[in-house]
């Protein structure tokens, strides 16, 4: 068989890199070396599945090339190389596809249906997120567990911790199910009583975690959409919240969870504390369409299952108005109120016709950011059997970068190679359009992971690697609440115990703001390229704008080496510099 | 066979009634109705087993008579009769003793195995409990749901409730521990706000469940005798809270736990954080020799094998010392405050010598009280197959009267005939030295118990006769705190809610208020003898004194019913008055 190489990450073999708008005119290049006559396919696949087979010119003496400009729809497409090779009375027929595991070289396949497609992004419009937030480092509150002014106001049937420094814990019934929560009262004026502290900290934008009325302490299960939970303080509270973060230049994003509600919130009423007018209640509720009983009142459909959170039918039109259509909806009401934008919560479950209309409404507030948690490569993201397109325009800004989190982990305790690592920053970053990849909001850990100094078992000199790693990839870095003061703990609810205020670790504190300084001081970082390198230990990536280039390199071996760019592999454009000693995980940054 | 007749409660038979001093002497008489010669044995059985067959004297045509003297130890003694019957040839042996369901009338047994004897007790001194004790009214409180002022002193690992209107509730792990307990927050200085409701009221002394240093929101695992819980506040509040009571006339007791200490005391420090010179941390321990270690450290004696509550040896000089011999010990301490006695908890757990030592360094403090937890008649109670002792003098005044409680539920829900209820109350008179009978700690519900009203099924007619039974019986009655404010609920937890300051129940409190003020009116009801009196629906009894003779009739009955004297049943003398109409479920008391 013929020697083959492809690389979409070359611009020898393809051209432009990465995704792009729709419309582009793609340029193909297969070189293949062999003494047969030959002749190659591009094949393409669209999102129904159906295949084309184009005929590639010959345009050297081993180079076959094709032109590609009639990709109409946006998503993604599959595609890859077929060769027909013949050897004087036989004719063999083969393919070439990219391969599983990172590098975009691919390899040869006998089988079609064993090809492991190259794919290729086209969007509908570039989404660059306002300059506040790409410049931004974020800092995630759950509102509950981080400071408190104040008494916590009551409600009926919840518990209080004794002390701030309790371990959290869910009081669960012998089925699992939670019936009291277990607060420890933060609230909002706590917060704004901090803001001091985070700007010291160097962060200048908030997300919070829920904070509408409901009855659990993550405020996941909203009970109305419209107040804020009492707990937490009243509207005047949040005004106030807002209005201190614009004095000091920070911004604030919410978290929006219209996927589900509490099976007790206003709108469902399941055990008639909230007026009576649920739909649990009576078929003549306003809200009755919103829901999908199979039986009613008792079956219905709910977030995986969770009866506790009864699942909304966005594809209802009341529902949509009360979200974002009318000009008082939700959005419209803490819009407002001054915010700059939203997480939506589970946004595989949201229709993207639901996130448009969100952005929609949001178009008409001034540098608005729209976020969507998603756990995988959203570029990729299959939900419900349906390609998820709310990240080609019109949809999210950003979605959570739980990859990086993984890479990034894998890297530091989860026995990943630099190589692969590196290979799989370079398929995101192929993936995603260009400003999606620079907006994703990335983080080591929220309130759905393990705490990042749990997870590297204390150990603080991996912590450094990995805050610069959050701090320098692509993106816009999130810190949870409390990793900067040492907090530790495993998932749900050990990720929630409340801001050491009275013990703050001051060395991974220091780690923090060092980094944060790193971040802001190299415009770079917000706007630029990535190009990455490896060794054996070595990970490492050049960041450049036009104006910066700022090398980052990660020494993951438990000793020192020197490092010399001829023993670094580089994935696109080799960069020289002078060679250097870096100390056993440890980390240079070098500006030229 | 002969028609024999003998009854222990009156004075034909036997004199004198009831329980006796040592030294007594006593005097028997058989009416036996037959045409044959018999001879009639007196048969008495010591504590060890041992019986003495005593020869009775014909003294009249049908009359036998002993005279018993040489009683020379305390405690109860067992009596039957044996009658030898001479018919020509024929010699037939049988007995005579007691029935087991009440009247003291007796039946004849073949088999001398079966006989159910009488009994007698002996006792050796009277122990009249300080005037104020006996003119009582108690209201027992629970600390932690009675009543707060100021805000609640934190400990690590607790939960508040979020309102004193919560349900009580229990965290439990999976094996059913509690490891984190929860907390209303009530404490002394609460307890002081409400002396003015207290005296409203009526009553005029508090039994205070546990105060001491612990970890669970009982505080029966005493972590530190010498110390006041901190949720509770300090000792400097107890103080105020003694001398504030003093100033109001009213009386104060606390609840005594030495049988166990908590698994975290000071003495045992299971998990460490007492300062680590506890049992279970070092065989050093100045406490080491108070546990029974099977294998140490882990293996230990335990209450009822709840690996929380280790027991203590109190046969252990050291721990002895620590509790009543000391002159600063946990006695003193609390004496020294000016406390007006102790309700010891599981006093069937502690020796009688234990008992005695509390009781003789009492005695160095005016007008104090020591009653005894005891779930049973405790004048014939036997405990590791010991009889009891602690009320014949030396030791307890009284013991919590549960049997009581048993006999008022009984009449009013658990179909126990009136009958038979009077039975049991005069049995109980028959067993009790007379001054314990009327010392005894008479509840309708406590800490350990449903509450009265939902036992009653929240029927306020039988509430109402229930807590006239309560306030007329032979005793000193106490109030569980929030009984009379409408407080409903089964076991613990749900008997342990907050008092309902803002919602109390004005026909409950009517009920207990009225009743009070006539235990207060009538002092035959603190001293005076008993003599009860039934028909198929009527309960009642004469309580009369040297000046008084009160009646209290009780109708259980769901229609009224027309009482004249001659259709009821007396246990002793018949007493007269005029007929009179009484409705259903009422009650009525006359005084001559």
């Amino acid at each position: 068989m013929a020697e083959i190489t492809y690389n979409s990450w070359l611009s020898t073999y393809k051209r432009p890199f990465g995704a792009a708008l729709i419309g582009t005119n793609f340029e193909f290049d297969l070189i293949i070396d062999t003494p047969h006559h030959v002749a190659v396919n591009f094949v393409i696949q669209f999102e129904n599945g159906f295949k084309s087979y184009e005929k590639m010119t010959p345009s050297s003496e081993n180079r076959f090339h094709f032109a590609l400009n009639n990709l109409s729809e946006i998503g993604f497409y599959n595609y890859y190389f077929q060769i027909i090779e013949f050897d004087g009375p036989h004719e063999y027929r083969y393919f070439y596809g990219a391969t599983d595991i990172g590098g975009r070289l691919g390899k040869t396949y006998a089988d079609e249906g064993a090809v492991i497609a190259y794919t290729q992004t086209i969007f509908l419009k570039k989404e660059k997120a306002p300059d506040w937030y790409r410049n931004a480092v974020f800092y995630q509150i759950f509102p509950d567990a981080f400071a408190q002014i104040g008494h916590a106001n009551q409600k009926d049937d919840i518990f209080f911790y004794g002390k701030e420094t309790d371990k959290p814990y869910y009081i669960r019934e012998k089925d699992g199910d939670i019936t009291r929560w277990t607060f420890y009262g933060g609230n909002l004026q706590g917060i704004i009583s901090k803001i001091p502290y985070l700007k010291t900290l160097g962060v200048t934008a908030l997300y919070l975690n829920p904070i509408f009325e409901a009855r659990s302490t993550h405020r996941y299960d909203t009970s109305d959409y419209m107040t804020i939970d009492s707990i937490l303080g009243s509207e005047a509270d949040f005004e106030a919240l807002v209005t201190a973060l614009h004095q000091h230049d920070m911004r604030l994003i919410l978290d929006g969870v219209f996927s589900h509600v509490g099976r007790n919130s206003k709108y469902f009423d399941f055990d008639g504390k909230s007026g009576g007018m649920g739909a649990y209640q009576t078929n003549k509720s306003p809200y009755f369409d919103w829901f999908s009983f199979t039986h009613y009142p008792d079956d219905y459909k709910s977030w995986w299952g969770i009866k506790d959170l009864p699942t909304i039918d966005k594809s209802k039109t009341s529902f949509q108005q009360f979200i974002y259509g009318d000009e008082d909806s939700v959005i419209d009401k803490w819009n407002g109120l001054g915010i700059d934008g939203w997480r939506l919560d589970v946004a595989d479950e949201l229709p993207d016709f639901f996130i448009k209309g969100i952005r929609d409404t949001l178009e008409r507030y001034p540098e608005q950011v729209l976020i969507g948690e998603v756990w995988e490569d959203a570029s990729r993201k299959i939900a419900y059997e349906q390609y998820r397109k709310y990240i080609y325009g019109d949809g999210l800004h950003a979605t959570m970068n739980y990859p990086f989190r993984d890479i990034i982990l894998g890297l530091l305790v989860g026995g990943l190679s630099p190589e692969l690592a590196a290979k799989k920053v370079m398929q995101l970053s192929e993936n995603y359009p260009r400003d999606v990849f620079l907006n994703n909001f990335n983080n080591i850990g929220t309130h759905d992971t393990e705490r990042i100094l749990s997870l590297l078992d204390h150990n603080l000199t991996k912590l450094n690697l990995a805050v610069g790693l959050l701090m320098t990839l692509p993106g816009v870095p999130t810190i949870y609440y409390g990793d900067e003061a040492g907090l530790t703990g495993l998932k749900d609810p050990e990720n929630r115990a409340f801001f050491p205020w009275d013990n703050i670790n001051q060395d991974t504190q220091k780690i923090y703001q060092n980094w944060i300084k790193i971040r802001k001081s190299i415009p770079a970082l917000a706007d630029g390229d990535i190009n990455l390198f490896y060794s054996d230990k070595i990970f490492g990536f050049v960041r450049t704008d036009e104006t910066q280039t700022a090398i980052f390199i990660y020494n993951l071996a438990n000793e020192g080496v020197s490092v010399n760019a001829q023993d670094l592999t580089f994935l696109t454009q080799p960069v020289e510099f002078t060679p250097f000693f870096i100390g056993a995980l440890e980390s240079i940054s070098k500006l030229t």
